[in-house]
């Protein structure tokens, strides 16, 4: 999809846009937290909105108030962002904070299941708790590579991080209900974000379907980073499914129903799917859900190559629902390659691994790449797959960098 | 030691008493970084000091402006201790600021080594990159729990924390420099403070010496979670000795040597040492070294204790330089134990496990416990090892909590 096509309903910020459009007509204000999707990116918003007032303004970049990457020089080796440094993506406005006042009060309706109930968070305290180190990206990072410019926020790197959820396994909830409807193969999560009145809700419910079977490692987390969720990332009760795109990671969840079908709400129905170039967004068009693997270098970078020596190239890989393997690090624009050490713990298959490879490099230009490879046997490619969107793009290539040491 | 001791030399705080006399001698201002640590705890100073004040407020006990530790009810099941969570203590005030500009410019002097010489943190950064999860903790945490009152601060359990450290390790740049001469069997590292003029510097500077060995996985570390190390943290360098009790890891480090003795700077002579009630502290008495085997149960608390019925016990558990083997639990003040499970990823010896039991309980109150065992077989005792300074304590019944269900 290009910035030119006026064609409805293709896209994930034409989807915005028409549901906007609709606001507009409604006299609704500027403040509708729809219409903040369609704040243009960065030059023109450069203060943090006040939900997220909290972050490392120097660490970020501010694309809207909506839309906030993390600078890619900004990510150090630290294995877990800092929340203050963390990517901030809302489909819809945050709910009011006084969501917060009393988060064990939040209830979140458990449908699709024998005994089907609202169930509190003060509740679900007391059924269980895990704690998931994952990556959370938005699906479309990387967008800002694509030469074709895919309407949407232009993410670079920073629309993700890798994060510690608290909270219980969804499977131990399910079976306190009395386990799943036979036939009922999707896990629905709705966000409980305040839908404007006089619109369908269907057209603009931040609702997603993934596969049932993804409940294995699912939680309904109410920690992020051993802290209450902020209401920045979904506080006080976040749907967090371990290796898939962010947009199936429900904020403010307040409704989980194992279902038939996937939902018809328009997100999923039209929004984020892999829509090949020249067509329109469709329902039998893959859908964004698990995360693919990829990698890429945060230092050097050319805003702090140094000088010419012994480097540590250093980076992060990641995959989806498979730990990362190896990953190889190219100091000469991909023509060949070397495995990179990983670095620090592994925590676990769902987050990143930190990687370094010390490499001798001359004065000069450099172009600096790598390539990750999961326990699946995927391989990074060097290609990005087009798509409308500028979604799941993992592309070794648009990652590398190129860096002149003195 | 008691509150009404005069004798001199004896502990860790009268150590600073002294110097702090020997300053209001010189007539130094109250803004000296010594005197801060006379500063009395909790009651008369609330607000955090300026070098700290970006921490959180709300989790904090404030202590003085140079002891700041975490509210027990603040620790989540994170895993990682975000840092404006994180505790404070630092033996002399914070340089300025301004160390902080030019962060590579940072030098440190390599001693004890065939080739010795300054380095810089931008070449240290060339030598190599390690990431170690590590618990740091004040070997004064849980002073406040000996009825004695001994001198100092009277934490509680929040003098400690599970922090991340990025750096180059310190056996990587010895080898650099040739390895560490024969015969030096000690890791001394020396703190950047300024040390005000006219005193003897060895009655005041930050240095300690920990076994030559304890180098196998020490860090010379730039970043604290992944970000660079805070000023109140260390940064730009600190001197990283996984293992070990807080005060071995020295803040600001400018000189790191191996030498044949301990050193004889007061805090290491005659601070930080275990003398045994009744003694004046001596260097012939075993140092504040490795950290012993500990855990605690951070919820239930008796300030968020809940309902009857089901409850998750959770808590941390950690050791000096053995890994977590196992958690028991007791709901009857420890009369009889069930084994925890441990939550989460292992993150390594030197990191903390979170543990959980799912227990049911009846309304009325309960005293709960936790009982950590590391892999060496070291058991977490019920009884403080009492000592002058207040050094140590890992009892369990010490840390057990007392709940009321309703």
């Amino acid at each position: 999809m290009s910035n030119k096509s006026a064609a409805p309903v293709l896209g994930r910020r034409q989807w915005l846009s028409s549901s906007a459009g609709t606001l507009a007509v409604l006299g609704l204000g500027t403040s509708a937290p729809v219409l903040r999707a369609q704040t243009p990116p960065a030059s023109t918003a450069k203060t943090l909105p006040a939900y997220a007032a909290w972050k490392d303004s120097n660490a970020m970049l501010i694309h809207s108030s909506a839309t906030i990457e993390t600078k890619r020089q900004a990510f150090g080796a630290g294995l877990i962002t800092p929340a203050e440094q963390l990517y901030v993506r809302n489909n819809l406005g945050a709910p009011a904070a006084s969501i917060l006042d009393d988060r064990d009060a939040w209830e979140v309706s458990i449908e699709g299941v024998k005994n089907p109930r609202r169930i509190s968070l003060r509740e679900l305290k007391t059924l269980g708790v895990e704690t998931t180190p994952m990556v959370l990206q938005c699906s479309g990072n990387g967008r800002g590579f694509f030469p074709n410019k895919p309407s949407g926020t232009p993410w670079l790197v920073g629309a993700a991080g890798c994060v510690v959820w608290t909270g219980v396994p969804v499977r131990v909830v399910v079976e306190a209900l009395g386990g799943v409807l036979r036939g009922h193969e999707f896990m629905t999560g709705t966000g409980g974000e305040v839908l404007p009145e006089g619109l369908d809700p269907k057209s603009i419910v931040v609702e997603r379907s993934v596969p049932a079977k993804a409940m294995g490692d699912a939680l309904l987390a109410w920690e992020m980073n051993g802290v209450p969720i902020p209401l920045a990332h979904g506080g006080p009760l976040r749907l967090v499914v371990p290796g898939y795109q962010g947009v199936n990671q429900i904020k403010y969840v307040k409704r989980l129903a194992f279902t038939e079908q996937e939902s018809d709400a328009k997100i999923m129905a039209h929004g984020y799917r892999i829509s090949p170039p020249g067509s329109k967004a469709d329902p039998s068009q893959p859908s964004v859900l698990e995360m693919n693997v990829k990698s890429w270098i945060n230092s050097p970078l050319p805003e702090r190559a140094g000088a010419a020596g012994q480097v540590q190239i250093q980076g992060v890989a990641f995959s989806g629902l498979h730990a990362i393997k190896r990953v190889e690090v190219s100091v000469d624009g991909g023509k060949s390659w070397k495995e990179a050490r990983l670095v620090g713990p592994d925590l676990g298959k769902y987050a990143w691994r930190q990687f370094v490879l010390a490499a001798k490099l001359q004065a000069g230009t450099h172009t600096l790449a790598s390539r990750a490879t999961d326990m699946a046997g995927n391989v990074q490619p060097e290609q990005r797959l087009e798509n409308v969107g500028g979604y799941n793009n993992n592309s070794w290539a648009d990652h590398a960098v190129t860096v002149t040491l003195a």
